[in-house]
């Protein structure tokens, strides 16, 4: 009798994109007339640069030719897009582009990775946290094994080592939801930390191209030993506008290693069988779309898109702040994170700017129990529409 | 400390294909003059015709464009995509669109799927098979919870349900490797059995493009009670050329239980969740490339290809057994299944071919105990190849 694994009942966290979108819909019916503006769903605003949009064209013309074709490609990705990665981000760094593994997506392969390690591994996940690691640990039969490491106030919204030990930690920074990130010093203290109860930090690195502050690494592996405690995940959807096309990669280097049984034994291999198991790789096309954002030009335009959603952080951080709010985030990352103003939840000031501002935000609970009181922001917007919405809140 | 998934290690098969690879490297070295033809991986061998190419340049200008740029897509796929596979493949079965969900392969789903079973649920595989079910239950944890399904000369190389209960069975028609298709009487059988043990079949039609005989059903929900029992997984990849591109889908009807304690539930809602979870689906242009595949410009450039395969299967076929071979399969599949000669094993048959004819099959031992003693040959080639390979066999 097939029976269902009984972790995924386990999940009772609040849903809320479809609690928003049911809200937004039912605004919609009562007034037709309103512009609504969504800095809800951090997904991209402006279009795919031409030079991406290109190469991919190019990429599926080659396919249809006979001369050209390809059928399978590499579980593992391309050696020419890993290439392109490693002597674009990693040269000065000594990443390999066999440490590099491309995937379709930073969530699919920071679950996934979960498969490598035993199931009574205790798991580290901040509060608040982007909500995958959180359900994925769960369905995976992990509910049980799991602390908290709440970012709040009173520590700069960033994560400190634990007093117990972790056996691997989930790690966003920039962070989403919060949109603040962890400087040098704070990513060591995770490394020595890692180093010291032999744990691994899955390392996600989606916002690295919002990263403005100089005292905020760019990978973790510029922090000294990380390459033996650290997988780092990055993904050309913030980057290079690939939410709708999907191309992330994950960089595993050789040096990291974890138990088995009395031994150490590199993870390399084992991520390589699984991906080789039960992955078929990327698409052809979109990997020859993610190598053309590392040529000059591919570079120059979507660095562009980048500073565009900074700016927008920059005049949504700034507005508030000139209205008496108090926010963070939006300095190196495209999330601002809003406190409530009043003592209200984040369901209810969500509600009211819905309401009176026919502001889309999304309620900070969501993300967690130490997202309560806060509302993030997306600065995935247009310049008008970010100067509109503070218009708007100034009326509150 | 971090921990490793003991399990991966238990993968004791012999990995064929890098062998394979080794043994032709060796060829090409020793007799660069020789014309080598590659009858083994089963890859296209053809380009990707005009209306799919066109549909996905489309797409991706589409994307480059600020009024119809797209972000991210529903993870369970865009619902153009969904019904034009309702309609076409499945409106005679009544499976509705929302029973259907796109994915990037069916490797991947059809491994996923595990996810939502008990690990103590036993896994019916047969023997020989297409390998990635047996790694990926053995990596999961189930490595001691299989029971072996043996597909042999004597049942006519076609599986059945065994006396002991199976909770889940992989189930592959056509078959890769022996290009054998189960008929609807023996499907029937796996279907009754299914429901008298409470068993799940899991359904592995990618070839169902091949099927021209009229007692193999196309769709296991052909058969009676099969939407209580069966997930059925299916693929762009073998009947449009998609092995480059990626898109696949898997049919869960909503009417599909399994227990959990002593109720049933329905699999669909965990599947849903699985999938927002772990998946952020499957890029967009590739998506309206697969729905370009039924337009009546893509049904007839495909089918074009398709028979074309099939022309070369039916020649290989003959040819064989014109020669006092004897094989099986190649009607309802691109695969051949051809019995060694004079008792070699795979390896040593293997061997002999490349040796003497220059020609590479796949050792059928690769594929299971129960597949040694054949060899498989890919019909996935061109037809003056099919009949240089014919000659060089009838010289051995």
């Amino acid at each position: 009798m097939a029976k269902v694994n009984p972790h995924f009942l386990d999940i009772k966290r609040e849903y809320i994109f479809p609690v928003i979108e049911r809200k937004l819909e039912e605004l919609k019916k009562e007034r037709p007339d309103v512009e609504i503006i969504n800095l809800g769903i951090g997904d991209v605003a402006l279009p795919l640069v031409p030079s991406i949009v290109r190469a991919i064209c190019d990429a599926v013309q080659e396919m249809g030719q006979q001369k050209t074709l390809r059928g399978y490609g590499p579980s593992e990705g391309y050696l020419f897009l890993k290439r392109a990665i490693a002597e674009n981000e990693y040269s000065h760094l000594g990443i390999a582009p066999e440490e590099i593994f491309i995937s379709d997506g930073i969530n699919t392969d920071i679950v996934n990775i979960l498969d490598l390690f035993e199931e009574d591994n205790t798991i580290g996940i901040t509060d608040p946290t982007y909500p995958v690691y959180l359900d994925a640990s769960i369905m995976s039969g992990r509910g049980k094994k799991l602390i908290s490491l709440p970012c709040l106030l009173e520590n700069g919204f960033t994560p400190r080592p634990p007093k117990e030990a972790c056996d691997l930690i989930f790690l966003c920074s920039p962070q989403n939801p919060t949109g603040v990130a962890l400087t040098h010093d704070q990513l060591k203290q995770w490394v020595d930390y890692a180093k010291k109860h032999q744990a691994i930090l899955l390392y996600d690195n989606a916002y690295v191209a919002f990263v403005t502050s100089p005292s905020v690494p760019k990978s973790i592996y510029e922090i000294e030993g990380a390459k033996e405690v650290a997988i780092e995940f990055r993904s050309f959807s913030k980057t290079a506008g690939f939410t709708g096309l999907r191309c992330a990669y994950t960089v595993l280097p050789k040096s990291l290693t974890a138990l088995m049984g009395e031994k150490k034994i590199s993870l390399h291999p084992l991520w390589s069988k699984r991906q080789n198991t039960k992955s078929n790789g990327v698409s052809y096309p979109i990997q020859k779309g993610a190598e053309a954002a590392f040529s000059p030009e591919g570079v120059r335009e979507t660095r562009a898109q980048i500073d565009t959603y900074l700016t927008q952080a920059t005049t949504l951080r700034k507005g508030l702040e000139k209205l008496g709010h108090r926010c963070w985030g939006g300095v190196d990352a495209p999330y601002i994170w809003w406190e409530t103003p009043n003592g209200l939840t984040s369901w209810e000031f969500f509600d009211l700017l819905l309401k009176q501002c026919h502001l889309i935000s999304v309620p900070g609970s969501g993300f967690g129990k130490c997202g309560e009181g806060y509302v993030r922001l997306s600065a995935f917007t247009m310049a008008e529409k970010a100067q509109e919405a503070l218009r708007r809140i100034e009326k509150l």
